[in-house]
């Protein structure tokens, strides 16, 4: 058995990167395995959520949470996986502005009994990482041995390279970016529109309320598209129709009737229902800002430039079906990591799973990150784009796609 | 001068595919030229609208419509242009169910007095072919020179040689497909899930009423990203923020205003404002369903037994950056074509602008589309995929995408 824990620390005023401060930041948060002192510094590993995930990261957690918030990577993190929690001190944090007990909208504001709502400061990146290290610090971590993480995990990762570069020895961004590119923009304000323009919002003060659930749904959606690519939307629904017994949870036309339902359909909108069940419609608004706000060259005078100071090994990994953060764009963060002189390796996978890839292809994503933690850039089963044949000219080995439909 | 003319005919009776029928059809239309007999027919040409478009193809046009639906192929339509009105007689239609004048949802009902709403039957691909038929009986028209049309106007086309397959000596889809993949639904879905769960849609007897333009909006806006490409988006866009005079025309929380409202978004707010002022939100759901219910195989054993029986000539167009009506299926189509014996060229035009090419990439589509209403597949402008040194094989000389971000 591992040690498991879960709790909330109260870590006092936080002043956010806007400025604003509250006057006692909570931060939801699971640990796994033991904390042991090693000569890199220590075994503890930082475990990143994505945008909706939470701070229960392994079943052996204790958060009462759903859906993708619930055990989120379970496949990974766990006594004898990729993150082997009899070996590291794993740590996950909710971050500030979540809705699994860390502060944000939906947490209580102290001054007024109430919910936070929309007063609840705006957050980045930057003042998630500063919150897990305020977390670490409390937990009596110092240097950690990694910092791994996906999606909006994965900026988050990169965020602690460039916040602290000295307290950490190995981070894996995973299918992550230095910032969004316009499609991806576009489609989270879309998103972050249905929420405000449904009449349920109210400004944000909802609680106590009905929920502006149609709006969350519709975000969901448009997120979950994103997080699939078109190959396994084809293979995995088709144009088929849904069974007899699935209907639709909202309105529709009389017309609707003469059409299929189809699986597709079905499918996101089973997943909508069950997403607006265990998320805050807020929250959405609050994180897809702040990893659409994230530019990890800002401030700085490039990407590489903002890498300069990290010493420690990067490994990158990325998903070829992944359209949402692209292979590309992990390729520039290895260009940049090269140009910083910073350690690096670009593991690519070859997936058609889209972004989900990442979560649902743990057999994939195991043995290089196993490796790294372990052997660092000497691990066995990490790949990278440049070969020891052409690491001259900085060629990439990955088949650059040029000719794809987006970049073509 | 070339004749122009724009009017409605009444056409009587009306079954649709469903089994529903309404006593008077009307089809709203434009021509453009005069009407010769020739020796292959005549020299008409009926042009097929996309989805949201209208019968006012070219500016010469009467309609009092905006935006896309006013001269939407301007720079391909009329005088001395690719599809040149002095020589050709050009006749588009308003298919059933929008809302430029033909019978639809926002139309009156001649029993109510009252607008259709979501009483008019449910519209699908082969309607709009068959009303297009109907409407040329009624000017005269019988077999004619070619159908031309983009997107789901593309559909349209291959409709016709389906359907009317010794009326048409040529065809052009352009930017077309048998059928939409599974994420092109599932978008379409999200879409119209937007306007119906928007509380003014009232069930879609909204008229007289306020209108559910939010829910229509946010429609047009998932339409608008699939209509362009990754790579148009960045270079277009960036990150960038909107100038100082752009406001957002819906609410927003208080923490909106520290990030950036971005160029991005700001053009598709500022364009889903224009699209609601001229559009009809229960046409949206009435025409996305017709593109979506489209399958050209449907009632045949295949895509190619579908296309058996056209005799004429098809001209196939599809753009490298579209990612709504990709290349690979329109080179699907080109196969059935060649399966099936009809003489066939499918030109590929490298774009970035995504899906939008067909309509603003004028100068690309125009010379092979004038060359094969000339000339037939024997235009000098038009390359095919398939060169003539491997069409024993069968092998495709674009690229394919099989690494793309999509396909990979």
């Amino acid at each position: 058995m591992t040690a498991v824990e879960s709790g909330t620390r109260r870590l006092g005023e936080f002043t956010f990167e806007c400025g604003e401060s509250i006057d006692d930041l909570q931060v939801a948060y699971e640990s796994y395995g033991d904390f042991e002192a090693t000569e890199e510094g220590s075994n503890a590993v930082l475990v990143c959520h994505a945008l909706t995930g939470s701070q229960n990261v392994a079943s052996a957690g204790l958060a009462e949470t759903a859906g993708q918030a619930r055990a989120w990577w379970n496949d990974i993190v766990g006594p004898g996986k990729a993150i082997d929690t009899t070996e590291y001190y794993v740590v996950c944090a909710n971050v500030p502005g979540s809705c699994y007990g860390s502060s944000g909208p939906p947490a209580e504001n102290p001054e007024t009994g109430e919910p936070w709502g929309t007063d609840f400061p705006p957050v980045t990146v930057g003042d998630w990482t500063r919150a897990q290290r305020r977390l670490l610090d409390d937990l009596g971590v110092g240097r950690l041995h990694a910092v791994v993480g996906g999606s909006a995990g994965g900026m988050n990762v990169l965020d602690w390279a460039v916040q602290y570069p000295d307290d950490v020895a190995r981070i894996v961004p995973v299918a992550a970016a230095a910032r969004l590119d316009a499609q991806c923009l576009a489609l989270d304000a879309i998103a972050r529109r249905a929420i405000t323009t449904d009449d349920a919002w109210q400004g944000g003060d909802y609680y106590g309320d009905e929920r502006p659930t149609e709006g969350l749904a519709l975000a969901r959606q448009i997120g979950h598209v994103m997080y699939l690519s078109k190959t396994s939307m084809g293979e995995k629904f088709g144009r088929r129709a849904a069974g007899r017994d699935a209907v639709r949870s909202f309105p529709a036309d009389r017309a609707a009737a003469y059409f299929p339902y189809r699986e597709v359909e079905s499918y996101l909108d089973y997943q909508a229902e069950k997403f607006v069940d265990r998320f805050d419609p807020n929250t959405y608004l609050y994180l897809t800002r702040a990893m659409d706000d994230y530019d990890l060259s800002e401030g700085y005078e490039g990407d590489a430039d903002a890498l300069a100071a990290f010493e420690g090994e990067t490994l990158l990994m990325s998903f070829t079906g992944d359209w949402h953060f692209t292979v590309e764009q992990s390729e520039s963060l290895a260009d940049a990591c090269r140009t910083a002189g910073v350690p690096v390796a670009h593991h690519v996978v070859e997936s058609d799973h889209g972004h989900d890839a990442f979560l649902v292809e743990p057999e994939k994503v195991g043995p290089p990150l196993r490796d790294f933690l372990a052997d660092g850039l000497d691990g066995r089963a990490i790949h990278d784009t440049v070969s020891e044949d052409d690491e001259d000219e900085g060629e990439a080995d990955f088949a650059p796609v040029h000719n794809s439909l987006f970049s073509g």
